[in-house]
């Protein structure tokens, strides 16, 4: 029987399973959604079972999983800690429940890492030695790939890049710090600062575009800014020009040969890269512009499982 | 003859060369002026004529050099690009007139690196992985250890910790960017601020301390500070807090296992490290607080050359 590796990419709303054979092949690939309200051990359960069947289906067998999942994560114990998204996984014991179902090694490391080693294996991060990946999104991550591998730190804690201080007398972030990246630039900081604008009484075909304030998200402002309105112009201004300082300070420490921005606020493509590329430069003065490599995610919502899928490739040849 | 290994720290006023033999041993050192005026050339010739005195009074043999010279300089061409303070050392080829004359390899670095690397094998950063070393002075600068080597990044740019920026609105750096850390924690930036409060009429001893405004220095703010003065201590209140958003930004990024902090504004010791340590747990919030570890430097002015020593190990190492 063929073997395989199962890559699984485990987010607050939906959850990806992809199988690869040994010659690097992928050969299925399923979606589930999440159902937080089951619990986390039925949540399992059932990608236990989805995996079975798809073992059965393509009659291959299973030699080693890779997963990413929402942190704070336990890397070393391989528990689930709480993430905001899946609040009742608490100190959950994924890699032993995966390990114990399966009997093969199982590597468990955060979303935004493995989808910082998807976009550096299979992405836009392909050739290079040195990436730095971030997804601007409903928050803000990151991952930093060095020398092919996810550089970890201590505690597992390097790549929170959406909790770098750019405004030290802005507002506080939920981390407890204040002024940090996300504060400014995440998708639900854009539609914050967009619904306090809009409440103060500013015109802008926002108020026509959503039924009332709340209903303004970070799409509304991109849509907005499309159809040229002022006020979500000034909003998406501000976002690029924050966002390129914590760029900066990314490429000023660390000069990475590329920096590769996923996410759904980067859907919003040119609209973010143009001016992303056009201020860079004006915030890094001490490396030359033309090394300063700005580049849109290629895998969307596969970065991550591709991920987890470089992480059972790793978990299998450490173990045979 | 045994064997030994120089490490030379040229810097702009002095320059610090040391040998160490095969075992380890420091066996000389000697400290020179740098008599910029008299020309890159001729201070080469000066700095060779004291190693070939060196090696003539121990009798030895010379096998590898390290350089430690301040940036920019073009690392793997083995130039140095007209540092400000070496102005006239311009596209001039530090590595070939040393190897040309003592038939060794050599190996250069930036003396950032190169101190840092002195910390890492020799001070304060012994027995950790990855750390980074940042040398508070005239300027700002810094270097990144990882796995036990520089991290050096695209244009070997990496580590310019002191051009992230931390003041958005600030002023314009030196360097063309905009409230970089240097432009409030720089000694020349921290003496810039208190002269422009003199000036403004403002209550303080260190209107006594120095015949005239110009001659206020970051000395003398500390020194006032020790005298509990009410400017001074604004003052540097104001340069920890922004140090500390600076440090640990890099902390949230890096999560190294330490910071050492060097230069002389480190000099002030607890004055700068307790304020420090008590607020960086307030602005890292994705690693725990016991695991932030802020060190002072352990070699003074000896990071440099103890850092070019390691140089010369790893360009004897390679050849043999």
């Amino acid at each position: 029987m063929n073997e395989v590796i199962a890559g699984i990419d485990i987010g607050g709303t939906k959850i990806a399973i992809a199988f690869e054979n040994l010659n690097g092949e992928k050969i299925a690939v399923r979606r589930l959604p999440t159902k937080v309200e089951i619990g986390a051990y039925a949540v399992i359960e059932t990608v236990s079972q989805a995996i079975e069947e798809m073992l059965e289906d393509n009659q291959v067998k299973l030699v080693s999983i890779g997963i990413g999942c929402p942190s704070p994560l336990d890397i070393e114990k391989g528990l689930v800690m709480s993430p905001s998204n899946l609040q009742d996984w608490d100190n959950f014991p994924i890699v032993k429940l995966f390990g114990d179902r399966f009997r093969v090694p199982v590597l468990l490391d955060n979303d935004a890492n493995t989808a910082a080693l998807g976009e550096y294996v299979y992405g836009a991060g392909r050739g290079y030695q040195n990436i730095v990946y971030i997804t601007v999104s409903t928050g803000i991550g990151g991952g930093i790939i060095i020398n092919g591998e996810i550089f970890h730190g201590v505690s597992a804690g390097a790549g929170e890049l959406g909790h770098t201080i750019v405004q030290p007398d802005g507002i506080r972030c939920n981390c407890g710090s204040v002024g940090c990246l996300e504060t400014i630039c995440a998708g639900i900081h854009i539609a914050r600062r967009a619904r306090e604008r809009l409440a103060g009484g500013e015109p802008s075909i926002m108020n026509e575009m959503a039924a009332n304030f709340d209903d303004v998200t970070a799409e509304t402002v991109v849509e907005a800014v499309r159809r040229k309105d002022k006020l979500a112009i000034e909003i998406w201004d501000e976002t690029c020009r924050v966002l390129a300082i914590g760029i900066a300070n990314i490429i000023t420490l660390l000069a990475p040969e590329a920096v590769v921005i996923g996410g759904g606020i980067a859907a919003a493509g040119d609209l973010l890269f143009a001016p992303l590329r056009r201020l860079l430069p004006e915030f890094v003065s001490m490396i030359p512009a033309e090394k300063i490599n700005i580049l849109p995610a290629e895998l969307g919502h596969e970065s991550g499982v591709c991920g987890a899928l470089v992480l059972a490739k790793k978990a299998y040849s450490k173990t045979y």
